[in-house]
């Protein structure tokens, strides 16, 4: 098989990080730059020592990284940053594929976007060429498309749990209660007084409540899936550990009971590789999934009649970022799908 | 003022060991005994190392204990096997006071503690002897009761946000989700292989879904203030810290708005020392309360109309356990109620 | 008694709000002035969300303090930056007594300050009248100076525990290597990448290994102590924890024994209220004085002949700052050592 | 590639569980085998949930595996129980190759295990077939024996870094100070206190201080290198931490250089592919190593003329256990030796 070769940008944060590390093993891609512009010059090992084992090319500017050579730019810019450099990129090399793990492609209306994140878009006529990158749901837009907009961690927990039994009509989409929880790096590596270890650690802090931009997209997503507009309680928690992401879905039922959505949920993804829904009265953990791209699903009946929890658990920076960046390009290019992902979680 | 005397029953596990802490610095309290049948012999400072200053009784057996002399008990043994000792000591002192953190008079029906709690209620006779123990709100009945019934954990946490609002007819009581999320020490201090380090550090994981034995006292609670008999989700969660509680409340508006529900909660604990309602816009989080007795509520506008998410912060140990267990002390003998409680959260 | 009314410099950062924790308690204190330029026009509670139930001053500039009016100057600003500020308040009240936190009146050699904090000292006339405020050894010269140096945190653990050995010649003052371990609070609140969650979180990283500025002033005292100018290795590691800090103090003996040291340690802190050393077999752990203000000392004996092994912690924000600033205050202001102090630590 | 068919003993521990994380993504290992004998009779995946999305054999006593078919048997059994377990094992079949995780075949000499591990050696004919699997230092005789004795985790991380310096007589190997840091993981998963999260969180402990049973393990191997019998002080520190260790030593020149060790160090390790030394200033940290199979170690002068410091840091659970087992079973089978090892380090 050919090589891809590829070029990170952002590669020194915490995704773009993440997605060197699955990347550095993948049989069929090459590392070929490594961008990130407030650190160019420096070794990647000097910026994440973690890799001091690696032979890599050192840090550049995305300005001098020559695209017309690559086969892929992996985005793992900040929001709001990528959509000039990947219109620049796309500019320069109309055969690239872009796999972007920011929010800037995730959002189909330019209005929503902008009422978000408080510009307009910069690169609207991009748009129609990006795919919401959420692959289990999604594949086949994604293997055609140029631009490949990865969804954000939260959403890519409670897509996956919500969307099937929504779009069955099993719930009801108009009372989605999803109290969210995530582990200090979806924060990111910037310097921010809140994700310091004396802030963040031993305490839990909700955050951005009814604030949050993963909202509007996971309500884009559910939306599309039931062809309504809806709204959902979307409420997160900074939890004090690296990694993990989980949702807490408080549905109202349809006519169905929580057997039922469990039943639908195994069938949907009964070929998935990495997805699996836990049997009656096992509870997901966000330790089942840590360092790996598996997803976990569990159903609850609740006590009030007519309502039941859906649990999902992710790894923020795999199945969240990384992970699901990697399985869409591995998509676009025709590779099989669980390369390089097949790393099983790391516990304890 | 008389200094009165007290034995710590379960003064080998958190609650106990937490209530020494706060105890031993009380300028009425004299600890005259400590007792924890399974450590009897040991010093204390052999059991809980952090108590190496101090010059406190050593442990001995709950029967080598003479309650006659004593002026209270304050209880901290496991749900289920302090009623028996109590009966026995009550029989022993009749005027004695009990101070129970245990679940085992906190139920008016006996068959619900009867069906959460796996047997028959072995002192049905007390329980018309006991008051609910939470503070704020069933301070008359405290005063004059032989056995307060110290509220369980996230029950102290949750009925001080939900109480007022539902009672006030706020809220629609029958759709109530109490999303709530503990520290470790929740659990106590026995070996379970899921409290363990390596189990819990670096992991977020749900339990006792729609389960847990604090859902009917919650219901309990709430279900006396509006009236009627009700059910809540309660979904706890256990963080990887090792104090502080949170429940996130996602409530059904009546006809008011965030913001009255804030200014009702303002009103209710306006006079209350160690009750704080924060202003719009100011996130509760566990880091705020760790250490003291203070509970912090927030209330905020959800995305979906016509319903708000209540937020309070509880450290599970002191205002969730020993801390409230001494206040209810202090309001039963007559003593200032901060007494020995005025200590600011530790952060970080 | 009078009330002494004092300000705070500094009071944004974590030993700043440490010392207003314990204040603010305090029986005879009054916070009359909070200063912290950066965030001047604040309040203190939206800097430290952990005093929302406090009525605490908002934070001024230094400037904006009538330092005439008060008593004591208690700063807790970064190092370089209190001498001259200090010589201003001085200058301006010259009865007011000033305890600092800083290390910027520690060094009695201004070349050696320079030498490690790399600038000229700017206000060496005011030497002579600092105090090294290491209450238990050094408790006379406290109570006269006018300015009260205490020490830095490392050097209050490692000192407690090898002063007293060293100066009665029972171990050998050129051979002693401290290996020391601290959370992650001793690296205040500034924003480092090194102290975010996601960076200290799950390891342990060695840092400034034998470049770190606390030895030079374990070397003075020490040195002070023997009458010798003597060279120690000094070894730290950053903990994942907020709060704690231990010294393995390895040291050759000269013709005594582990017990002998222990003994010696055992009578030289007899009286002391906050210095306990541990019976034979005991180990000091950091949970043991977590909060307070106590420092707990252990002495084993080697595997290798001849060689013995000091084991002390502490609190490192409360006897490695706050505390024993607070101590030291009360020992100036000749109020009795203890009061405000008292606090039992925190476990778990 | 033949297929190595492989059974695990003591299959529901970490380091058990660790190495079928690895093996069950080693391209030519069939885990035939699982043997827990206090679990026998459950799925893997519920006493280690985190494998929910692997099909493996179930749980059964070692005694109902049948070891004549086997090429393997690797052992992750407590000190002391696997040495009558192999030793059957062996008599079932003479061709089979021991992996063995514990320390029972690690001491050359019975009395030295006998003084350390409380018993008399229950199969001291077969030491003389066990090599010491330290694979960097002893591979031609790991490649050649029937059971392979996999170095202590402590040992791992020690002795890469000081037997080569020892043995070239760069230090004095009779005043090595190795004080060691470990994380949670390196205590098992039975259930004690002290490694719960509310004891072991937030703090750190030192334990069994100069008395450890890697000491002597230690001693063995350097005294080996040096032609000597020695001792070393070996102090070592429970940290909050899951995964992880770091051995700080505190070694005396014998007139070299710490650039001298860095050099000779480097030499040494230049073909090997898991262990890196530092350039000159790098700091070795556990996060760099966080579930990976490499080892990093730097070199560093001390303040005191004449000494120096080597920091060497391992995963615990994979170098130190696991991962340096499947090394061992690489190198006995003929198979590339980073088959299955080569997952780069999980960071944050």
């Amino acid at each position: 098989m050919k090589t891809i070769r590829i070029g990170v940008l952002g590669a020194s944060g915490y995704t773009g990080a993440d997605f060197v590390r699955l990347a550095a093993r993948h049989p069929h891609i090459e590392i070929a730059a490594l961008a990130a512009n407030t650190h160019a010059g420096k070794a990647m090992g000097e910026v994440f020592p973690h890799f001091f084992m690696l032979d890599l090319p050192s840090l550049v500017t995305w300005e001098d990284v020559d695209w017309t050579t690559l086969d892929a730019a992996v985005c793992g810019l900040p929001h709001g940053t990528a959509q000039e450099i990947i219109a620049a990129i796309v500019a320069a090399n109309p055969q690239i594929k872009i796999i972007d793990m920011s929010a800037d492609f995730r959002f189909r209306n330019m209005d929503v976007y902008a009422a978000h994140y408080g510009h307009l878009h910069l690169a609207p006529e991009l748009q129609s060429e990006a795919a919401y990158g959420l692959t289990e749901l999604n594949r086949d837009a994604i293997r055609k498309a140029r631009i490949i907009a990865c969804p954000g961690c939260y959403p890519s927990a409670a897509l996956l749990a919500l969307v099937p039994i929504a779009q069955a009509g099993l719930i009801d989409a108009n009372d989605i209660i999803i109290d969210a929880k995530s582990g200090v790096s979806g924060a990111g590596r910037g310097l921010k007084q809140n994700t310091l270890f004396c802030e963040a650690g031993e305490g839990l802090s909700p955050y951005a409540v009814a604030q949050h931009r993963h909202a509007p997209e996971i309500e884009q997503e559910i939306g599309a899936a039931v062809g309504a507009s809806i709204k959902v309680n979307f409420t997160p928690h900074l939890v004090p550990m690296s990694r993990g992401e989980l949702c807490t879905s408080h549905v109202r039922l349809k006519g169905a009971s929580a057997d039922d959505l469990r039943a639908h949920l195994a069938e949907t993804y009964r070929e998935e590789p990495f997805v699996r829904v836990a049997p009656e009265g096992v509870l997901p953990q966000t330790q089942n999934v840590r360092g790996s791209n598996y997803v976990q699903i569990g159903v609850f009946a609740d006590r009030i009649d007519g309502r039941a929890i859906v649990i999902s658990v992710i790894d923020n920076l795999v199945k969240g970022a990384a992970g699901h960046a990697l399985q869409n390009l591995n998509v676009a290019f025709g590779i099989e799908e669980t390369t390089g992902l097949m790393q099983l979680p790391l516990f304890p």
